[in-house]
């Protein structure tokens, strides 16, 4: 029996149980309401009226998490609950049998996660990492593109990522810092474009003008440089703050050209003015940003739990970039460039 | 009672008899059902196989046109058959007292288009006329930023229509000539921008490098100008082929300025290599170039609906347009400019 | 003897008397005064501080317009002076048998300008009109690449052609007409680029927010159509008055594609602000946007003369721009399309 | 007496001896040919043929270094000739009480760069180290507004810093290491923007797939971070080639926006083709692109004397750069991140 053959029901429709009500969770709850072979069958959040509504809207009922995962019909989970319940729903998940959906992190704790990593393996189901990025058309084309050999051997990755404005004070205090918090997902950029493994780490950053931030025990704004074991280097700005708006940009030095990856404009107006000649400021943020991404992830999901196909984004990736957030919150707090035993 | 009271059911719902199951229908189908208030009910197609594939995704029947005029439940209807079956289809939907949202052009034939309009305004029902690049969202937003004041009062008009390849000749020789074919679009972008009436045209055309164009009687590329009561002008280039692909543009002089509106790129990748730097060609073509686009009307017209607002596109819009169609084709058959007694 | 042996003295070096001290006679005289064959040896201005200050800064002495002609050391004279004394400056320095580059228009007058052709040809000189543009690096290349097959033939010739603000009302009176003043550059683009006579023109324009333009009997927008013998168009839309700077660029599509020349920028700064991302405005005015285009021309009139090869743009090329000037005029005036028998 | 009075003749023109008469040499004297307040008077090469044919073109004539110094009309020097030269030639001009203008690097020695610095203090002369990106007018716009608060204050600056092309092994051999070679340039842009010292630094570079260069002990591809006192991040990322050409950009995050500085494109031309829509590679190599920035930085030396100001590029930049480039370098051969004592 094929896994699609365990999750799916008789019509051959997978019955998904949503684990989170809020911002993320409403997205992805839409995205499996549109999946042709996904219906959503549960919504689960501690917060009734939230998962009330979102259930409603799509025809679903409300559960427990221990109903949800008892509840044989069941064939795969999303995860899109707080980061401190991704493990536990994660290795519960994978115990009931089901295939698995998680936003990243897998948790802040890089035991933890093994863990989590060894619980899935042992029970032989999918569990695919929410690193919606690398299914960014704009991300996903520059990929393809530098698979297909257009600018030659990749030599130089150069990727600017910086948010709007910053969390509250509270929130970063428990986000187990901006490598782990933020940088997650450049670290996976780097895994993914580069396409081999850090051999040193280097990681600074600051607080200018965030005062908050540094209060907080974090710092704000990031410069990390890594190095490949083919001599391949790799940049990573970040900040918390960029007044223009969301920047997600990343650029890829080849031996015979370079690919740029850009941000996206709302719109394609452009004003000719006294002063200068201007055009829109990027997408406001993530939600905006990935929107294609977030429906292209999750298709992606049901399309290789129903082909049988192994699923872009891993565990393993998960974990990766997680033990690369660590090593560089600890070359930020050392002053020091670490090799990588990874 | 008013008109929503009238075509939607008890629940709030507005039932919709969708006829034409082709490339637009489907388009049209599926915005429909994502509509909250509204319900794909018939699909209405002589080709059967079409109308049952596509009745069946939305969980629609196949019906009649009868039958579905017929049925009281049906609120609304979206014409999306042949050029040739708008205007009878028209005309009966209003009879029937259903709303109306059809695809541009009303009809060939100016005279006939003016007996729909008469007929809609008679039935006092709503008829929306499918010009989707006002719902744009480059276009609409330089629109409103135009009404806004960004660029003082608009002085010229300059619009860029090209489609990536001619269609058959069999299909130009039905097609009412370019002018009523493509232009259309163009003349209702001029009278949205300039939102003034044309007091003089002049239109003249040739078919450089495709013969075939000439042999079907019709041209290939075309230039028009208008001019309106206050001065303003307008220049219209198009071409039925670019090898760049599907090429829609305009750009807005204003007194204290310039807005414009340009193409949309299905990503932004820029890749610098050792002949050039390049982007993205266009959006294909209008499926592509205008998907939110024809989101956005049929999201417009069930909204106008349920709040009693105006359409944006009224079927005045559709014939106006036509008009202008119809003495660009007769400047350019005659070699004259002329004067609009619009 | 060659033209050169004439117009050289012994040390191979051609003495330029230049007439006209003014604006562009100064950007003409510092690109003569670089050239390595060119030494300039006149400056002829009837306001004699400017000649004197001009020559003072290259060496040069001042002369009377006899004076300078009866010097049999003079071999070029460069004509920058007012256009009314264009064409009695030309005829005499042809009878001087003088190499000749003048300021565009020859004249106002058609007629008179034929008469300077003629006198021209009988003297057997070289006589090179000021249509700058042709030099200017980002034009140039653009013709290079269509004629080197890039977008194989072409098709359709947009020109957009904006004067920052218009001149005075006084300047306009004895312009000559919008179309002659500031279209003749426009109607030279079109004969270079198309490389074909116009069959047929329809002029049109209007003084939307100008009312000192219509009160001086002229009109500050245009749009001008031309259709070539090939069936290939031309729209030109032109405005005395553009918020945003000097706006010059042109486009042609071909069978196999779109050749685009844009704006200059003074520099490459972008600044991503709260509102929206921003770039320069265009080079400010003519001088500034063809500085490298007046040095090109130069540098072309004397490497023809010194070897002997054929200017780029003749006293036949004024004229033909020239009579398009009157033509359109006429169209504008008479509200018709017009053909050419030109 | 001032300095000016010191080194300018009683015509209150200043003599200029060049030393050095290649690439860059000629460049210079150029420059120096066409201020209005420079004479070139020697020019000074042991390639003779060189010297003498530079001579020529400005009417100059050849000397020896000792004689072109022994001259008391001499009143600047301009020091174009090959690195290893520099520094003797700056004391010997000092000594002489020549005004000095010097190519970076002042020498690769630090402790013999030092010597030249109080060689200069100590002779009361000028002496500007060419750092021309500073004069680039992108660049120099950019810093302008940056400095104006248009953003803020910096917080970031990214600089991307490439090659065409690699210089033969035999060059990058005796080089002084890429950091010194190429990347003093960015170390002076570094403290020009973010106007602060460094406190911290790390270096890390490879050779992917330029073997050569590893073979000749250096790396082809760095990638550098700093740290200032106020918590401003700064990563330079170069790399000895770029196959699509000379690539120099930089972009300061403020607290307020981002200020970018593009490369600059020989023409604007676009070209929409059946593949992509591509505009002009960056400008081909430094001679290019810093064409203006030659020009505007011998402008502003001659400036200096003349009013009695400070010249923008002092040889204490040239050593701060230089003892960054030695950390760097450092850091890289050590693998560990720096503090900067400087």
């Amino acid at each position: 029996m094929t896994e699609f053959q365990a999750v799916a029901g008789q019509a051959g429709i997978i019955e998904v149980a949503m684990f989170g009500a809020g911002r993320i969770g409403t997205i992805h709850a839409g995205n499996v309401a549109r999946h042709p072979r996904a219906r959503l069958r549960y919504v689960v959040d501690v917060h009734a009226p939230s998962a009330t509504a979102l259930a409603a809207r799509h025809g679903a009922q409300t559960a427990s998490v221990d109903a949800a995962l008892a509840d044989p019909a069941v064939g795969a989970v999303v995860i899109g609950s707080s980061t401190d319940t991704h493990a536990d729903l994660i290795q519960r998940a994978a115990a009931a049998g089901k295939a698995i959906f998680c936003e990243k992190p897998v948790d802040l704790d890089v035991e933890r996660a093994r863990a989590c990593a060894a619980a899935v393996k042992q029970a032989g189901v999918t569990c695919m990492i929410g690193f919606q990025r690398r299914f960014d058309p704009t991300f996903a084309a520059l990929k393809q593109r530098l698979e297909a050999g257009e600018i030659g051997q990749a030599e130089m990755l150069v990727i600017t990522s910086r948010d709007p404005s910053p969390p509250p004070a509270s929130y970063i205090a428990h986000s187990g810092g901006v490598f782990k918090d933020m940088l997650i997902h450049d670290f996976d950029i780097f895994r993914w474009i580069l396409g081999g493994e850090a051999v040193s780490l280097h990681a600074t950053g600051g607080c200018p003008n965030l005062p908050e931030v540094a209060a907080a025990g974090d710092v704000s704004h990031t410069a990390v440089t890594l190095r490949t074991r083919d001599g391949a280097l790799c940049q990573i700005n970040t900040s918390r703050r960029a007044a223009y708006g969301y920047d997600q940009r990343f650029e890829v030095l080849g031996s015979k050209g370079l690919l740029q990856a850009g941000n996206v404009r709302p719109t394609e107006v452009v004003a000719w003015g006294e002063q200068a000649i201007s055009s829109d400021k990027p997408e406001a943020f993530f939600l905006e940003r990935y929107r294609a991404a977030y429906a292209l992830e999750i298709e992606h999901f049901f399309d290789a739990l129903t082909h049988g196909t192994p699923v872009r984004t891993t565990i393993e990736d998960g974990i990766k970039a997680l033990e690369l957030a660590e090593l560089a919150t600890r070359s930020w707090r050392e002053g020091k460039a670490l090799d990588c035993a990874i």
